[in-house]
């Protein structure tokens, strides 16, 4: 039983009786682990009902009789709340700090924003037996009364309504809209609640194909690349996807290093004075600011930021440093984190409210200069996704509409999920013109002035730029290489690169040809790591090699090597490579050049699949009637377009609209509107635009070029 | 005059009139850089009474006519404040963002809480003149009305009050305790208030023998290592002081992946309830904690924390991990900022609200492997020290009292900072024994249990270290090896560890001779570049030689390579030591080793110079009598100890006492009492401890070892 869950009732003295027993995940398994009477079974659901793109999560949960049936629609309907469906398991985890499995009332303790929450009490529940509840563990069970319960409530302050649910029920089909079409789907959910157990078997217990966003968090938890943290939206980063971000820092930091750019660190407060000193910027991030107003128990006298980027912290430093054109170019990068309190569902690596990154953050004397900076590194960017992630980009410049607040134009590599289709923006090079030098002042005297020009005239103010990459790039790499088995881990990245395995020893093998294939594992692990290779050897004891197989595999090790007497024998390794499967043999005496050779061969087959899958994914349309479909099978859009924010807007609705009946757009949902990605600097040079001929493929404006949509993260 | 100060006479439409001149520094020039009539020159002075020691500081701002005689302490009195002095330049700077000899009324506008400052008006002030202010800039005069400076106080919603100056001086003997002792004191400040201004000049203004605090502010602020920021306790790291950390973090980061320790990075947010958990621990900490309550516009249902330490953080996450003695040891490190909100004075580098570190945080089956990794940690502390920054440090175990909060034992690496003759932790890896794993049930079953033992017996807490690092080494180094002249960089962590400067070309010297010297200067750069020397050609026009040779060396660049058309035909480079000014030429042939040689010499003597003045700092004594006099001579003592917590904290008592007749103990001022610094692991081998014999040096017990005492930061 969680630590908080036995203190909260001991607190209440509520002294509660608990006992013990095998995990259990239905009903039918519960009630035979529990002995005894005098206590009936009950069920927890959480519900989530739907509410705007920025407003917080309003979980609803359900304390039921476990032979209680409930209706997730009527409750919603009952409490005037839009759309309850069952919760994924990651609002589970993150507001309840549970799973389907062991969640019950009193996983309220763990909520943050309790005020959020509405709690429905089955009218069934007796009053005069003890209700059986699985507190935070579903190896426990604890029974306490009605009363107790309510108790429970009352302590953390916490009202609920009673809810007759036959009575619910009889009244349902009246009272629906569509109840064909939603009934099947709500059963079907519901059945995923009571699927068997997962969480603690070694493999996942889902299909990348089939449940992506499960699956997703499956391999990233148990790949023990991330943990779930109690605070919500912030997750851990654990060495092996720490190790990625190592790599990122080390190949990025080195070349812009090379570039003249210098590794800085600002402060990551900010006065609400500076945050406000650019008005369309901090319109773009205002919402999701941070706020520090305590220290220890004293009341700041002015609330103090925490950074969202670093705009507005840096360039009234810039100001002051840049004194002379000859004090230009300043580039300036940091390694920092950042704050985004975002109330959108967040996402591990995706959309979290803390995440790392880097900032570049130069001025140039010339726009020519600072466009030029603005390609290398977007190029810098590109060569983070394909050479280190194995990952293919489309390089571009994003429209007026999505364009970096208060900059002058933004560049992109845009990432694409097969699996659901969406594009997803991997990393920006801004230009910010001269509005940001302009609000904070930030001239030199302009070398090439004629002598009489009068101050003014000779004042000129910089050209800047900013460019940001952050851990996002993890999350586009396992969503793009992860299988069914878990991570698949490009070798350049990977934190092991290759596992030796021990393998067929058998019981008549003796002590002495155990010891040797061992010896000769450490061996061959020592030689690699000595050649510059991260590799381990599992010698684990009481563990097969099949368990290791998994285990390694689920953790997206490139390269398995097998040793076992027949191998030792032959001098060689059996190696398997976790991308395709595929099984071949090295010799002992070219250890080190082969293995380097077949990690290499799996970073580029691993980036060449997925540009294959990318390509095919692209695909040239022209006709509006083509456009929802085509985004429906999945895919990206490539469009003659006359770059106009109405029309983007028009896009972006129609394509909602009409892939969903006229019903409003859901950000989750398959139907969400397409938004530009970018305009790609590669156009088309087959049928090429034909200025004044071709037209936009949504309005009746003429195209301008070639624009990239889609649905997108 | 700064922005903010023009936007504010602007919103009040107060038209002031406005004129530049040079910079000036005292009132005599600047009334002859003034023409014209019709105003009185004023003084705006900073006060700072004495407060309690996590109190804030509350200053108090005189604004008086510069012929007025204004006194300090009667000011103090006159507000009922204790010990008024002026404010050193860390507080103008911090709080007004102003120097001495540019603040005024208007830097107010800057000021983050405003209700903490006192405002004085003089009496005397004129209603119907104009008053003259520097507006935040010495190179310009505002004209104001004595209305118009009410009406912007007003604006600001700041009170003042208005004191009679010429009747305070009148009434002062009577009320003064020791006149005779004080006013020479406030005398020599006002003096110094009314220095000439250098903060434009390139060299420092003054001497670290002299005025160790205004040099320290210089040195980093003359080299660009350091910013000051505008919020207080917060400071911007540049590439200077950045890339010290990143070739710290380069070093360490290895050392420790070869031990096998794995790079995460946890949140930087902690709820309430976990940061709470361990009792012991948080105490220490809570005064300081920033809380994070608002998001956007929406005030969060709970306050989040921003971590100070990750100890409650990680260790929820470690009982979760280690499920089996095979988890073990389990070492994980991040590099990252935290926050400490401190309230005393804060002191770059030193005492920072938010800085830089590193943590690790282990566990281990054993308390012998815990043991042996606390000393491996403070062993490669020791290093960074020693091999990287040249600095020296005794290695031992912190006291009880002065053990980190809710460990077990704490070592340490303490250094020393001779002109001041305080010394300072230098790094801590703590044993945390078993305390936080039984508050955070991190436990395994024993391997070595026998089989009939109850679960229970079978039950063994984990033992753990934390261990941490951080920015402040760049204090210490820079404290130690800086000069009047500025920097002086060791050179394995400078940024530019060979500077080359083109010299000895006069007006005779023909365009191809010129052009020749600055080629092979260039030349030289690349060379020393490409064999792995961080090299720069200072080649700019219009400077002088002397004058780069000022810019670096205030920068603290090792070695200066002067080359002229004299060692051109001597095919030489002429060389200039930063940290001893001795000269020697070098063969262009052998030039990459010849250098690399100098550097390796320069970086041996600076550490053997460092450590003979510690050697001869460290003072063995065994009687009370020689404790304080040895202490004032700004030595650190090592003296016969009981090891009692009661003994530690009588002679702190009796340290600071004694020095001070009975009053009080500032922080501050020397007279500041002794804290015990480490049990240092070399204990002399001459004259050692006799059991039993031996006496403490304060009080009545018996010795049990030498103790390392000092005054300390």
């Amino acid at each position: 039983m969680s630590d908080l869950v036995s203190e909260t009732l001991k607190k209440l003295s509520i002294s509660a009786k608990e006992v013990s027993h095998a995990a259990v995940s239905d009903a039918k398994s519960w009630s035979e682990a529990l002995t005894g009477e005098g206590f009936v079974l009950t069920k927890t659901l959480i519900l989530k009902p739907k509410t705007g793109k920025t407003a917080p999560v309003t979980p609803v949960v359900v304390i039921a009789l476990e032979s209680t049936e409930t209706n997730a629609t009527a409750i919603g309907k009952k409490l005037s709340l839009k759309d309850c469906r069952f919760a994924n398991e990651e609002l589970l985890a993150s507001t309840f700090q549970a799973t389907k499995d062991n969640v019950s009332p009193f996983s309220l303790s763990h909520v943050a924003q309790l005020d959020l929450v509405h709690v429905v009490l089955d009218a069934d529940l007796p009053t005069d037996t003890l209700l059986a509840f699985h507190p935070n563990d579903a190896q426990k069970t604890v029974f306490v009364s009605l009363d107790q319960l309510k108790a429970y409530l009352a302590s953390i302050n916490k009202d609920f309504i009673e809810l007759d649910f036959k009575a619910l029920a009889a009244a349902k089909p009246t009272g629906e809209k569509k109840p064909a079409a939603k009934a099947p789907k709500a059963k079907k959910e519901a059945a995923t609640t009571a699927a068997a157990d997962d969480s603690n078997q070694m493999g996942l217990g889902c299909k990348k194909e089939e449940d992506f966003p499960k699956w997703y968090q499956q391999v990233l938890t148990k790949s023990d690349m991330l943990e779930y943290y109690d605070v919500s939206g912030c997750y851990i980063l654990r060495p092996l996807a720490y190790n990625v971000w190592k790599e990122i820092t080390n190949f990025f930091d080195g070349a812009i290093t090379e570039m003249g750019v210098e590794d800085t660190y600002f402060p990551m407060f900010v006065s609400n004075k500076v945050l406000q000193r650019e008005k369309d910027h901090i319109e773009g991030f205002a919402p999701e600011v941070a706020w520090v107003t305590k220290a220890g128990n004293s009341d700041l006298e002015e609330p103090i930021a925490i950074r969202p980027t670093s705009e507005t912290v840096m360039y009234p430093y810039f100001s002051k440093w840049i004194r002379s054109h000859r004090d230009l170019p300043l580039r300036i990068n940091q390694w920092c984190s950042v704050v985004r309190w975002e109330f959108k569902n967040p996402q591990p690596f995706l959309r979290t409210r803390e995440f790392l990154w880097q900032e570049g953050h130069t001025a140039h004397l010339h726009l020519k200069d600072a466009d030029t900076e603005v390609k290398q590194i977007l190029d810098l960017y590109e060569k983070v996704y394909t050479d280190l992630l194995a990952v293919p980009v489309v390089k571009g410049v994003k429209s007026e509409k999505e364009r970096f607040a208060g900059g002058y134009y933004t560049t992109t590599v845009e990432g694409f999920i097969p699996t659901t289709g969406r594009a997803i923006q991997g990393g920006t090079s801004h230009c910010l013109g001269q509005n940001f030098s302009k609000m904070f002042n930030i001239t030199v005297e302009d070398p090439n002035a004629p002598a009489n020009a009068t101050e003014e005239a000779k004042k000129l103010h910089v050209w800047q730029n900013s460019w940001g990459l952050s851990t996002r790039t993890i999350g586009v790499m396992v969503m793009t290489h992860g299988d069914d088995k878990g991570l698949v881990m490009p070798p350049r990245v990977a934190l092991i690169q290759t596992v030796i395995v021990p393998c067929g020893l058998t019981v008549k093998t003796t002590k002495e040809e155990s010891d040797k294939i061992f010896d000769v594992c450490q061996d061959i692990a020592l030689r690699l790591k000595k050649s510059g290779l991260k590799s381990k050897a599992d010698l684990r004891e009481n563990y097969t090699p099949g368990f290791k197989f998994n285990h390694w595999e689920v953790r997206g090790v490139p390269l398995r090597l097998e040793l076992g007497p027949k191998d030792l024998a032959k001098n060689q390794v059996s190696c398997v490579r976790r991308d395709t499967g595929a099984r071949f043999s090295c010799s002992l005496e070219n250890l080190e050049s082969e293995i380097k050779e077949a990690l290499e061969t799996i970073q580029n087959d691993m980036y060449k699949k997925a540009c294959q899958k990318m390509d095919e994914s692209i695909v040239r349309i022209s006709e509006w009637d083509e456009f929802v479909p085509t985004l429906n099978q999945k895919k990206l859009l490539l469009v003659p377009w006359c770059d106009r924010v109405a029309c983007e807007d028009d896009i972006k609705e129609r394509s909602a609209r009409s892939a969903n009946d006229g019903e409003e757009e859901d950000e989750k949902a398959p139907s969400m509107g397409a938004k530009s990605l970018c305009n790609p600097f590669q156009q088309p040079t087959e049928n090429p635009i034909v200025p004044g001929v071709t037209k936009c493929i949504a309005c009746d404006h003429h195209a301008k070029h070639f624009m990239l949509f889609g649905r997108s993260y």
